[in-house]
């Protein structure tokens, strides 16, 4: 590593936490990874982020500009302070306060998937635009929005949450007190669930799932399908199809209320079926307002299951090197 | 009107062209109405502003910070020109250069519903908040979104289009290119065929539309269907029951999206039947993610009427002040 501008990126996840040195060209310089102690409480995760980063500022060899972590939850935005994380089962953990004291470095905390947008639109299929909404689509959906420049937070830090516009009003119970959101019918969860659910009412049409899932259909996950499709099963291509129209119907909603230059999708479901961002492509150029869709590109993310480590680097950067205070 | 900052607000619609002078605190110090001369192009409709815009600032006796003209749209946020006019069918009118050049003043155009949101920002129910969103519904369904504390453009200066978000990837076709919007389900026209359709399939429940459209069914419009529903009427009730659950379920997607401080409703379809409000404001509340809206507002329009002509004087007074150029 050189003496130019670099930071820490800290990608905590519930069972696992990635660490890494990245340069102010959005290059990973060294990384780390090990397993969340989640059992092990605040203190416990806190010393192993600690540790990862004090072995990537000795080989490092100089000081970085600050450290950047992105964790699911809700953030307080000034403080760094983790309200409420139910992956970890956290409230009010001090994390920014703690690491940053802990570590003798600027910390800054932000929500997982707002980091992760940092990536994209610093180093990945977002740079160089004002405008861009980032879709990631893994077990649950969720998003981050960059409107005339700024990283949207919204009143309480939660600006983002695009896993939950409804898409359907008669639609299925979500996770969160709504029903019909995006995410309860293109999340992963829900394709699991539509999955294990077409099966039970035709084992005979989803006996390629049933196989690939080792005989059990309640084992079908979103990943199974994928799979499935790919092979040509037509049960798990409808699926397929139906994920595709939700996305089709929320990226219109967001395209139309939005007007980004640059739509990303990524996350898991979208790494399995890379498919789908062609089939958003066709869809949200076909159904936005004419004005909305113009400008508009659809493509995939480019930094992959890297945007979060990278994103949370890049805030560091961009944050507490003074460029800017928006989250 | 003193030696303070004014400026000059007009609401240009597709019947009627509002001029008005207003000072900084928002006050409506002379208005003008007169009727938009649409089939006599984009130059009868400039000379009747023209025309309005002298009379004001002669009885002024002071000159404006500038003018602003907000009218449905799309406008090219650089130069004010008017690339499409659905409702005048303008197409590449200059008319931010046209008026500028004929007044000698300043001149900043935008989108009508855009000119209302920064009314209701800057001197009405959003006025000190960094984070709003403003809901029009009218005839069709607009909108106007500041986030941190900027007011939204997006990529081709079409942000907040949010009558097109997909509330219902089931419903039925919208004036656009998409179906199941919100605007397809509770904007005014949306109304007027859902009461017109139930009147159909049962004349006796619809009879008291009926004798209130004049005896033809065909003639029901929204402000029928309010009117009804107030005097207590089962069926007009039951459409606006389905108009608040389609407002609920698209102001669920914009509180999880946007994380305002103050949703705010606004519109004739509002203004006809402000009992909306509370429902929606109930409804949100209970299916918003708890995070969204912990620290949310559900409230009407305070400018009513005047949010337009009010909105493009504020919009004038802060972008040709030098305070700011987001529009």
């Amino acid at each position: 590593m050189t003496g130019n501008t670099w930071a820490i990126g800290v990608d905590l996840g519930a069972t696992k936490i990635e660490v890494a040195g990245v340069d102010s060209a959005g290059g990973i310089l060294k990384r780390m990874h090990r397993d969340t102690d989640a059992a092990g409480g605040p203190d416990t995760v806190e010393s192993g982020i600690i540790a990862a980063a004090e072995e990537i500022m000795k080989s490092a060899g100089s000081r970085p500009a600050g450290i950047g972590v992105g964790m699911a939850g809700q953030i307080d935005p000034v403080t760094g302070m983790v309200i409420f994380a139910p992956n970890l089962d956290w409230h009010n953990v001090p994390l920014q306060e703690d690491l940053s004291g802990k570590l003798d470095q600027p910390v800054v905390v932000t929500n997982d998937v707002r980091a992760a947008a940092w990536g994209e639109w610093m180093y990945g299929a977002g740079r160089g635009y004002n405008d861009i909404v980032c879709i990631f689509v893994g077990t649950g959906v969720g998003g981050g929005i960059v409107s005339g420049g700024a990283m949207l937070a919204g009143c309480s830090n939660t600006a983002g949450e695009i896993g939950h516009i409804t898409i359907d009003i008669n639609g299925p119970a979500c996770h969160c007190p709504n029903h019909g959101c995006l995410e309860s019918l293109a999340g992963g969860w829900a394709i699991a669930r539509d999955a294990q659910n077409a099966v039970a009412r035709d084992p005979a049409a989803g006996a390629a799932m049933i196989r690939l899932a080792g005989g059990d259909a309640k084992s079908i996950t979103a990943k199974i399908v994928s799979a499935a499709a790919h092979q040509g099963d037509t049960l798990a291509s409808r699926i397929v199809d139906g994920v595709a129209d939700a996305l089709v119907a929320g990226c219109v909603s967001l395209v139309n209320a939005f007007n980004p230059c640059v739509l990303i999708l990524g996350g898991g479901v979208i790494e399995g079926m890379p498919e789908l961002v062609g089939m958003v492509d066709t869809g949200v150029h076909g159904r936005a307002l004419g004005a909305a869709g113009m400008k508009l590109k659809v493509v995939m993310s480019e930094l992959h299951n890297n945007a979060g480590v990278i994103g949370a680097a890049a805030l560091a950067i961009h944050v507490l090197s003074g460029k800017g205070d928006k989250r």
